[in-house]
């Protein structure tokens, strides 16, 4: 560092110096005192663009510092570590966000906000996002975002108990408090048209809830009577999944496809943790983790491919933007599109496995010797009416969503008591997916989300992701009409390429709508998704042609 | 983070309107102002000493999270993080600095260094402590510290590459750097009796040149006949180390021994890394790294047991000094004492393997089925003079040392010309160990420790480690006469609890030299050290027994 800000100064000092040299002679000329100030004032916006990434990169360093904090309590750190750690991670996200609502900071972003015209379209880029970033971090005081973290750590620290221990009366004192702290937030940023605008604006920049509303609404209509149809046919048998897997050849096999999907193991690696993710700590370094339970073949290889979905979006944003709030995935749907693409639109398709499954036999002989391909699709496939989110499949999973969504504004809007929680899950559920939870823990203690966090803004782009898969995944294969013939060889090369020049180099540059706009030609829309859908299940499930 | 704030913030308040409340009554009473001002004093340095602690934790989780990022960076960081590594890095290490050199800082100290009289023992070991760590660190300019940094990052590139490339002379015009620049750090201590002072102070708190040129003197005397005694005997035969030993059971026995030995893998871990290192993060997360070499059983194993031992001092340090700078080892000597302790004093003894070769033989059966105790024993105890310090054992190390800090005071004090260095070094060589490195790669370009970081200070820890572990183990028996018996059984407690005792819960509170008096009843001496080289190696060699 030291060194690298060594030869920043230099260079700038130099190009000072030149830059005065130029200045000197062009006052001999005759236009020369206009051409001067105007060159002034680029020097002077260069420089303030120049201090504006030299605060921003010390901000993101400390960012990164606490993501591998993170990374490591997740993954190799002794189990005494943890509360020095809490603490240690803490300090670092103080600091960065000390820094990042520094008024010398807001200054420097209004001075270059007003000569945006002047900036290249990358820097402009910049620029707009760093503003809005900065003005949404200064509306929110101070001892707001303490207080909502040690509420959130309390509330975390309580429902890890209570939802073993099935016991909601215990987190509803927290979940009010969650609410009522939530709806503080929500005033920051009055007037907004409806309370949960401000959480989904943070989540999905230009999204509303009305918009949100809107398309599950449509999509709804569309998913109802697919599961429906799904569940008047055989359920497909996956029992061939169930058997014993030893855990190196899971981790291997799962690395090996991500790999070859064009996940570049120079900047990243896979380790195990509890719950899987991907951290970026620079664009060299972009790790995935995953867990593995040996009696279950789907959860590794599926949660690692879906991570490095994540990752390869990750890998792929222009190195240009590291350290800059330009360098990363630019919204949770669009990043959560690129997690399910690669994950269920390639992972779970037929010709994939077309591909990949006589290496899996080849990995697990006594699992899969004999194995039909069609068996093992029609297993990874599964459609069921289930009680648990995060083991729902494709078709069922937006129900899931929707249903938490549709809660969680009733309870923004007071039209439903916290108290009353439990009840209208269990109602929802019902008339939603057919199927009643016995209890709480499997009801509406079973997510984290409303418990650690908060209130709103959470599962919308869950969907959003998947709407947003198939809509890419169409447009990669209209123009490269060969991707499905290259999966089914175990190439993924014109499909990865698609997804680097149109969505992943740009990292932040577009907002979400204008990326979809520029890589698709049109608006998010749902109807790739849905045909995607009765395409894949109607086969699959030998469902009726669907009418159009 | 914000939790422990908020709780320390509520906490402090409370107490200081219970504290204003007993002010208002204690007016009423006769004596009351003289008692009252008293109690305000008290308060006033109660919370300055609170602000204090405060901005030292607000500071070591910088320097923690910064070790963090370290130890990733040398054991499972990808190869292309190193870049962005560096520079987090170093982003957070001045982030640190710039909080310790604050000149609020300074004004906390002097305040409370003023009333050390009424505080407890443990704050008053705490202010002098970083007091004199304050006064170090403020006498040295940013500036300096910068161009020191991008000169030793420079130097350590330049000789990663001229090491294996034998090439000298491309090091001397940075040799020549590092020393001027070494020189001009000892300018900012100035005055000093001896040049090399300042470097010495920093690693062994009131040690001087002219005290370790005494006692490397004297060491000297001993050694050095009975180097020549053991070279006139048969060699040691270490063949039986040199087979082939595969990486995990490796690991896992040296793992097993450092458990068994008291480091506690609930507060640590062991990882493979290039150099083996011990490394702290807190008080409850102290990690070893290894290196394994298949082909040479003594690496792996003799690396962890250093390594464990280094891990058990600051895993011993008291709890309560986490987080302040009292939360270490005092030295780098008495630190590497506590390595050498458990690796040569205990873990090269014949009473240890008495007890773990049957084990090591159950490990490693192809490799020690029907191998007698001794000839092991004797293998990894072999003397021999040799041009590698790295590689050197227990009795011609410290003549290493010594040849090189002569060396390093050649050069300060300007005896010694840069470019005269390899054939001063060949001459020390020949004279002192009696062989000569056919070429530089294997002389003085050997070690890091001039090119990486600059001249002087560096090497005379070793020594003083050597000698205080024998001072240490010595005054444990006396302590405790059954520690050989346990050792010989494979237990350490006793051992390890006079430790824990006399020397690791102490931390930094008492100054080396006050550390060692208290526990042995003696200032460091050299010859509990001399004795047990005698008594050792004059066993394994059959060498007449030493006149005294």
């Amino acid at each position: 560092m030291a060194k690298t800000r060594n030869k920043t100064r230099k260079a700038r000092s130099h190009k000072r110096s030149v830059d005065r040299t130029k200045a000197r002679r062009s006052v001999r000329a005759r236009v020369g005192k206009r051409q001067s100030a105007a060159r002034a004032n680029r020097v002077s916006a260069e420089d303030k663009l120049a201090e504006l990434k030299r605060r921003l990169l010390e901000i993101s360093d400390l960012s990164a510092a606490s993501s591998v904090l993170s990374w490591d309590q997740a993954t190799y750190m002794p189990k005494e570590g943890a509360a020095a750690r809490g603490r240690q991670g803490a300090t670092l996200q103080r600091l960065a966000h000390e820094k990042f609502v520094d008024p010398a900071l807001g200054r420097l972003i209004d001075a270059l906000a007003s000569k945006a015209s002047s900036l290249s379209e990358d820097d402009a880029a910049l620029v707009r996002v760093v503003q809005r970033s900065f003005e949404k971090a200064i509306k929110v005081p101070a001892e707001y975002v303490v207080r909502a973290s040690v509420l959130g750590a309390a509330s975390y620290d309580a429902w890890t108990r209570a939802r073993p221990a099935n016991d909601f009366a215990a987190m509803v004192p927290f979940l009010q408090q969650n609410l009522d702290i939530s709806r503080e937030y929500a005033e920051f940023f009055a007037p907004y048209e409806h309370i949960a605008d401000p959480f989904i604006d943070d989540a999905e920049e230009g999204m509303t809830t009305a918009a949100v509303q809107k398309l599950f609404k449509a999509l709804r209509r569309e998913l109802v009577p697919l599961v429906r149809a799904i569940a008047e046919q055989a359920p497909a048998d996956d029992r061939c999944l169930r058997q014993t897997f030893g855990e190196p050849t899971q981790l291997e096999f799962g690395l090996r496809v991500a790999q070859r999907m064009g996940y570049d193991l120079d900047r990243g690696r896979l380790d195990k943790t509890h719950h899987p993710f991907c951290t970026r700590f620079s664009a060299g370094d972009i790790r995935i983790t995953t867990r593995v339970r040996e009696d279950d073949l789907g959860d590794a290889l599926f949660s690692t491919l879906h991570e490095a979905g994540h990752a390869m979006y990750e890998q792929g944003v222009s190195a240009a933007f590291d350290g800059t709030p330009l360098g990363h995935g630019v919204s949770a749907g669009v990043h959560e599109s690129q997690s399910r693409l690669w994950e269920n639109v390639v992972g779970r398709s037929r010709g994939f496995w077309e591909h990949y499954f006589p290496q899996l036999q080849q990995s697990f002989p006594d699992q899969f010797t004999g194995l039909a391909l069609d068996t093992f699709y029609r297993a990874i496939n599964k459609v069921e009416r289930s009680l648990i989110r995060t083991d729902a499949d494709e078709v069922t999973y937006n129900l899931h969503i929707m249903l938490r969504f549709g809660l969680e504004l009733d309870m923004l809007e007071g039209r439903l008591r916290i108290k009353d929680l439990p009840e209208a899950w269990r109602a929802a559920m019902k008339s939603d997916l057919g199927v009643t939870p016995p209890d709480d823990r499997d009801g509406c203690l079973q997510d984290v989300h409303w418990f650690g966090g908060g209130i709103g803004g959470a599962f919308q782009s869950y969907t959003i992701g998947n709407v947003l898969a198939a809509q890419f995944y169409d447009a990669a294969v209209k123009a490269h009409p060969d991707i499905p013939h290259e999966i089914a060889s175990g190439t993924f090369t014109a499909l990865h390429g698609w997804l680097v020049d149109n969505i992943y180099r740009h990292g932040c540059k577009y907002r979400p709508n204008e990326l979809v706009l520029r890589a698709t030609g049109s608006p998010m829309r749902m109807e790739p998704y849905v045909a995607y859908l009765h395409g894949k299940y109607g086969e699959l499930y030998q469902l009726p042609t669907r009418p159009n």
